[in-house]
């Protein structure tokens, strides 16, 4: 009789569960479920939001657990007795407050109209205000912790958020027994134990080396808030491949499973495709290409890299420091082009050939090669992240002339995305952190093989192509696995299931000698472009972006 | 009983005659004919012509002349003893090759299929290979003409397309008793006497303070060639406002006008709306903003000034140096924003309006004001004119994020070609050539008032937008006063006329100080952009144009 992993994946719209089978690490079958209220960014029962607010109804996640578990075990035709392990991941920083029996604030009377005691989603953008607050605090107390998270502090992160609702609804604050993230606070209500991930704390919340910033850092954003790390945080936080507890009674039924199987400490979404792809060695470098690009890495030792996300031991795997940095636009960039530059021609052509003006743009750049474009571009239309932080830099488009196409622009732009890629990757050997192989996984290079082709040229490596579509499902059922005992699974630790049972994808990518030569002439002139206005040879980027934001 | 002048204005498609009221200046009454062969560009009596060909059939001006003299005589009623001049405008450099008798090689049986001994339109590109090859051998004999020549030979010049007819059709080179600019030729078939138009050969043909390029410059380009000047060229070349002749009697009777009365020296198109417009003193600046921007300066001494098509003395009015100055693509790259970058949605929205995508574009802009773009653009889609006279530079856009609009981009386009004039004006002053006034003409400006606005913002002085459509033709018409005798026109010189009665238009844009102020710093960052890509520090727009042209 198989054994089976149970992976939930709680997206920002729709929860999936899936079963993940040991012998062979495919996915059986899988369930989808839309959450209720979706993103509440309009109105919240019949009343307006302020603009950049991004709630959820956690009842919503609930439900979705219930729907999507009871669909995956009846599409698989699995008994419960054959799940051995349940995983979880979600979105980060996605944070709720709670009462001491982990009931939502928002599901009080009390506070049911209350817009602070509802999920602030991840892409909740309340707390600008406070983000650029707490950033300047930090850089008057010149706090250790900036230069392992990116030297900027980001509305999307937890503090500001909690921040933001002790200033808007502070009765909320007192009221709150825990401010948790949704990862954690399923986690609790189906262990009946409260605990956090070191995933979501260390990349979300300032934690690092095992420490939050000092009582005085908080102390010195608001009395109020000095102690809210113990008074109003979970004591226990767990690293990932850790078993965060098991079913309870109680949730077991309402999951039509059996009570006792362990339950992995949760992860965020992105990072859970690393061990879903099956990377699981130093020197592994994961770039998930969506709208934007996440770039996580796993390495033995610690190091100071500028402008990252964060630097996480166990973090994405157990023994393992996960980095993870950014480039704020790839697919975005891309959509701009299409969205901007395509003359009528083009648009009847592509309506003609029912293809989309991303194919249309590819499809006319065959037989292009390195420099065949006469363009340059930056790759810096919504600012920097690594290894620069500086939002206020902007694009540029270098070697037009009037004879330039929207396809040339389009490849431009690929291209730009590629150099900085490159520089990301020689921050990280800069600092000392080998990478070995790169692999890319999400939407972009999976629709565009264009895409890896370039970046392999550019990168003058070879670039495997993930064609693994489920990998966070996948990664979350792993969770699973190595939360249950080695004598059921047969594996001491995460790092042998990813190893054992992740799919990286067969799609190698190497460069071509002749283009990798043209492009290393080019990337020089990118790393040039990039010193001259980046790094305060010409300010001009940011004279512009003062002008733009002075009304 | 009013006296008219007739002013003659031979364009690209067709030929225009106005009558010019002596009492008002104003025009009573125009007719215009199309050339029956248009631009033979494809093929000539069914033989096909190699690319970049662009040839004129001498017989479609013959035509055009009668047909539009008859045109305009029998439109105004008005007899023909009243007319006391005719002038002429034409495009240049447009030549042919006749014989002693001034019949067109092309008109002889012998040469009826040869495409080099038709008129050769200022646009035929078949000379590149030739202007090339001169240029290379001017700088090796460091050519002193080059400086006020812009340093670089243009294949739309004279002594290329000769050249080009040399090495491809022998024959004529030979039979050729001249090779006439079209206006000269014209203007001989009128008065029967033999001259070229100082305009002509000061802007077209290398001729500076007197002399042409020396005899041994024409020999080291081709033996055949050496003594061109002295016996393929008329020896009179006459001044702008000077009399060429008088009108013979089988041209008058052609013609339905009456013999005797005097012809002007013919100018070019461009420069004639210098007079048109009634500028007439040293310092006024004519911008003639078109697809590309002709910049005509008058001045009282002879200057180096870097990049500049040329400076004639004589060549647009007496007494005076004509500057003429360019920037190689306004209008056109106004167009490729429209071309490239107007999404769907905006296509649809110009189209249910019933406006063009100008329009449009200039329509979104109300309200913005400068720095608002975030943008800063420099306009060298089409190379550099004046004054780095280098075509391997390329346009370039900074500033660019996901919110960028396609407005935007135009604004800043329409600013960047701003810039550029305004760097013409500063080489001129720093040249010792003082700018007084500026006045905008053409399609450009006179279709969007957004235009010179913005130029008056950014040059920071009043700038006249000129409402004269007609300036070529009536600048034609007011050389035909010149070259009659005062007793009857009252006028010492076509100084006195432009004065009297020239129209400079009467819409003055005055600079908003605010505005000023920002583009005056935008204005310095301009500036730097163009000193670090386009004076060496860093040399990647000649790298990437390199890359681009090597296949």
């Amino acid at each position: 009789m198989h054994k089976y992993a149970l992976g939930l994946d709680f997206g920002t719209l729709s929860a999936r569960a899936v079963l993940l089978d040991l012998q062979d690490g495919k996915i059986s079958a899988q369930s989808v479920y839309a959450y209720p209220h979706g993103v509440m960014d309009r109105e919240l029962n019949g009343q307006p939001l302020p603009s950049g607010y991004a709630l959820q109804h956690p009842q919503d996640y609930l439900t979705a657990l219930r729907e999507s578990v009871h669909g995956v075990m009846k599409e698989s035709g699995i008994q419960p007795e054959q799940i051995i392990g349940i995983g979880l991941d979600f979105t980060s920083a996605t944070i709720l407050p709670v009462n001491e029996e982990l009931v939502p604030l928002c599901m009080t009377e009390e506070f049911r109209n209350e817009p602070h005691a509802y999920v602030k989603l991840w892409k909740h953008h309340g707390a600008e205000a406070e983000a650029e607050y707490i950033d300047r605090i930090a850089k008057e107390r010149k706090e250790a912790w900036l230069t392992s998270h990116g030297n900027k502090v980001s509305s999307e992160w937890t503090i500001p958020k909690v921040l933001e609702t002790l200033h808007h609804a502070p009765a909320v604050y007192r009221k709150a027994r825990y401010f948790l993230e949704a990862m954690d606070w399923l986690t609790s209500c189906m262990t009946g134990k409260v605990s956090a991930s070191l995933c979501g704390v260390g990349y979300k919340m300032l934690y690092h080396q095992g420490h939050f910033p000092d009582h005085a850092f908080f102390a010195s954003l608001d009395p109020a808030l000095s102690s809210f790390i113990a008074d109003k945080f979970p004591n226990t936080i767990l690293p990932i491949g850790s078993c965060a507890g098991t079913l309870t009674d109680t949730m077991a039924e309402q999951l039509g499973l059996c009570p006792g199987i362990p339950v992995g400490t949760a992860i965020i979404d992105a990072h859970s495709s690393v061990p879903g792809c099956g990377i699981h060695q130093a020197g592994d470098l994961m770039i998930i290409m969506g709208t934007s690009s996440c770039h996580m890495l796993l390495t033995e030792n610690d190091a100071e890299i500028r402008g990252i996300q964060g630097i996480v031991r166990d973090g994405i795997l157990p023994g393992f420091y996960g980095i993870e940095a950014g480039q704020p636009c790839t697919g975005d960039l891309l959509a701009w082009v299409v969205e901007n530059c395509l003359p009528e021609s083009y648009i009847r052509e592509a309506q003609t050939r029912k293809i989309s003006g991303h194919q249309l743009l590819t499809d006319k750049l065959y037989g292009y090669h390195a420099g065949d474009s006469g363009l340059l571009a930056l790759d810096w239309f919504n600012g920097v992240r690594t290894p620069l932080m500086d939002f206020d830099l902007s694009g540029l488009i270098l070697g037009l002339n009037l004879q330039t196409k929207p396809e040339e622009i389009y490849l431009s732009m690929i291209e730009a995305t590629a150099y900085g890629t490159r520089l990301i990757i020689e921050e990280f050997e800069n600092s000392h952190v080998p990478v070995h192989r790169i692999i890319l996984s999400g939407g972009i290079p999976s629709r565009n093989p264009l895409v890896a082709k370039i970046y392999a040229d550019i990168l003058n490596r070879p670039v495997i192509t993930s064609d693994n579509m489920q990998a966070s499902a996948a990664g979350a059922a792993m969770l699973g696995i190595a939360a249950a005992p080695k004598e059921i699974t047969g594996y001491h630790d995460l790092n042998e299931i990813t190893a054992a049972l992740g799919s990286t994808g067969s799609k190698i990518n190497l460069p071509d000698p002749a283009q990798a030569e043209i492009y290393d002439r080019l990337y020089e002139e990118y790393r040039r472009l990039y010193r001259y206005f980046g790094e305060g040879s010409n300010n001009l980027m940011h004279m512009l972006a003062a002008l733009r934001h002075r009304h």
